[in-house]
């Protein structure tokens, strides 16, 4: 997608590093960053240089072939899938991606290792693009529907399931997008999404690509659907279960909550890494990260003399839990858009779009 | 309440002025300021520091004593009469205590209206005080009941509903320290509350008083009661209709929502000014404040170098919607607290308390 008129993706190979955009300092400053070896790339998935389920799978594949750059041994690959692995818990798509890249350079010699590997990563990157591409056409048709009977489509969105949090497009905004460069009037309600705010970056991306935005509270989005001013939630999701369970940023279940007692279609837009075929029971069977007390006590912003500042918004001694995700039960989930389809969100229409993938 | 293990009220008569506690400052700093007319009133309660339906009725009633003692005319009681009860549309004690001063002052004549003014302004403050310990009283059987068969009875708060919302004790806190105060083990999960963090306020004057408490992003309460962690619900109320619908601080009806699905006990606790028998339907009834944009985007807190500062979140152009109230349905509404015992959430219940008043 274009920042100031210019393409981007939110990573790739340059040369025998990887660039990112640094989304720590987004929406502030735009500032690309080269990624040199894989202990780099785990520092930027845990400090959330670059988050988002399908673009921290991104990463981490490309982790792996900047290590087979340095050292193509089995002990060195092992170690650098351990430490990936290990960066965040919950986004299933960075194990799925590592396990792709483990399984195609393992069979072959340390001396071919290196180029399968960066053949890899950059292939998982692409079919990211395809794979969201295909997620914004099917729901655009939703969107569609909705602008057949209303003269503009109200869309809320929690996080940023933008192409900031994919390798481009995004998963949730596909659709707005696609609709919007349709002519759709489309108008995204936009959750701040607290701790981390990551509803700064959608508002920035957003704003980028001229679709109008309306940035609110965490605490707003069900009031609004109690006054009919939402006509449909999109979100992404970290992991989907085997039974249409959404696992997403944390407050994601409070909205569906709302979408039900309000009758507005709520859903999650995922690609297939995203699923996972091995979770039955999603509210005991996917981890919940816990992040760091100071991401709700601190904030970052500007200053009136322009200085970008950390500035704690709590007192000494204050104590703070942060949950970084929560469960969304399938029986509160409209339907999942899928690369391959509208699903409704249960073991029978996801297996229904993937017989090749499901257990 | 002790501040410092000093006595403090939210708002006392000091001299022929009135001195508040400026809550814009807090949790950082611990201020007082002395309010010498009804426009300085007015001023405070717009710009919230003086803030909770409570303490601004109070805070209201004062303002009338302070016009009085400057001219004590019909056309003074009449124009300060708009004035404050144009500061802030949504909580009714606003209107219930300019109402009250209005009717005890208005037969008197012009010299007399000052030392009555005063009289009934003390009078208000003073109720307040014994409405908020019946709360709590009330309320305490709750927690009680909980404490039997818990080691810890974990309450979930939203907003700022303690003894800085009202004129002493709190509405929603009041159980909590009552029930803290006899040795009944309580953790409170505070609701950060964006995008004022009135969360800020309850998790320092909880801590003042010794509460164990845990500040949460408004996000993680359902979370948090999907898993077992929230025993119950407590929230203040902003004005409640006779029908039993609580409208409360932006937000509140995605807790209810959760406390509903997960089976935890949800409670509004308020004192008899805040029902307002004439609204039946509160989701068309009761006029939603729509408050300035820069409260989202942006935020007060401390530097490294220890300045309180006001940082801005945003970028230039961010567009940002902040509705500061919303209702909670009465069906979503377990019981409702009030000085004179629980009601059920629905007009029989509430009329039954109330005999006196209701229509």
């Amino acid at each position: 997608m274009k920042v100031g008129g210019v393409s981007y993706r939110s990573i790739w190979r340059d040369g025998d590093g990887v660039r990112i955009i640094d989304q720590t300092r987004l929406p502030f400053e735009f500032h690309t960053l080269r990624l040199e070896d894989s202990q780099q790339v785990a520092h930027a998935i845990r400090s959330m240089q670059v988050r988002g389920a399908p673009l921290i799978g991104a990463s981490a594949a490309f982790g792996v072939a900047l290590a087979m750059t340095q050292d193509g041994s089995d002990a060195n690959l092992r170690r650098t899938a351990e430490i990936l692995a290990a960066t965040r818990p919950t986004a299933v798509n960075l194990r799925w991606a590592i396990e792709r890249m483990v399984a195609r350079v393992t069979p072959l010699a340390p001396s071919s290792r290196t180029r399968a590997a960066w053949a890899e990563a950059e292939s998982i990157a692409a079919e990211d693009v395809g794979l969201n591409l295909a997620i914004g056409g099917h729901g655009l048709e939703l969107v569609r529907a909705v602008a057949g009977r209303k003269d503009r489509v109200n869309i809320l969105t929690h996080c940023n399931a933008g192409w900031l949090a994919t390798v481009d497009v995004g998963t949730a905004l596909a659709p707005i997008y696609l609709a919007h460069d349709q002519g759709i009037p489309v108008h995204v309600w936009v959750d701040e999404t607290r701790p981390r705010s990551q509803g700064l970056l959608t508002a920035w991306e957003l704003t980028q690509h001229g679709v109008p935005n309306t940035l609110i509270a965490d605490n707003a989005g069900g009031h609004l659907m109690q006054h009919g001013q939402v006509d449909m939630v999109i979100v992404g999701a970290d992991r989907v279960s085997a039974a249409g369970d959404v696992c997403n940023k944390i407050g994601t279940y409070l909205k569906a909550l709302a979408a039900k007692d309000c009758g507005v279609p709520f859903y999650a837009a995922v690609p297939g890494p995203t699923i996972d075929w091995s979770v039955r029971d999603a509210l005991d069977g996917i981890p919940i990260e816990q992040r760091h007390a100071d991401e709700l006590l601190q904030v970052q912003g500007r200053t009136a003399d322009g200085r970008l500042e950390r500035i704690r918004i709590g007192t000494e001694g204050m104590v703070a839990a942060n949950p970084a995700f929560d469960v969304t039960p399938a029986r509160l989930v409209t339907a999942i858009i899928t690369d391959r389809g509208i699903a409704k969100a249960n073991h029978e229409g996801l297996a229904g779009l993937y017989r090749d993938k499901a257990a």
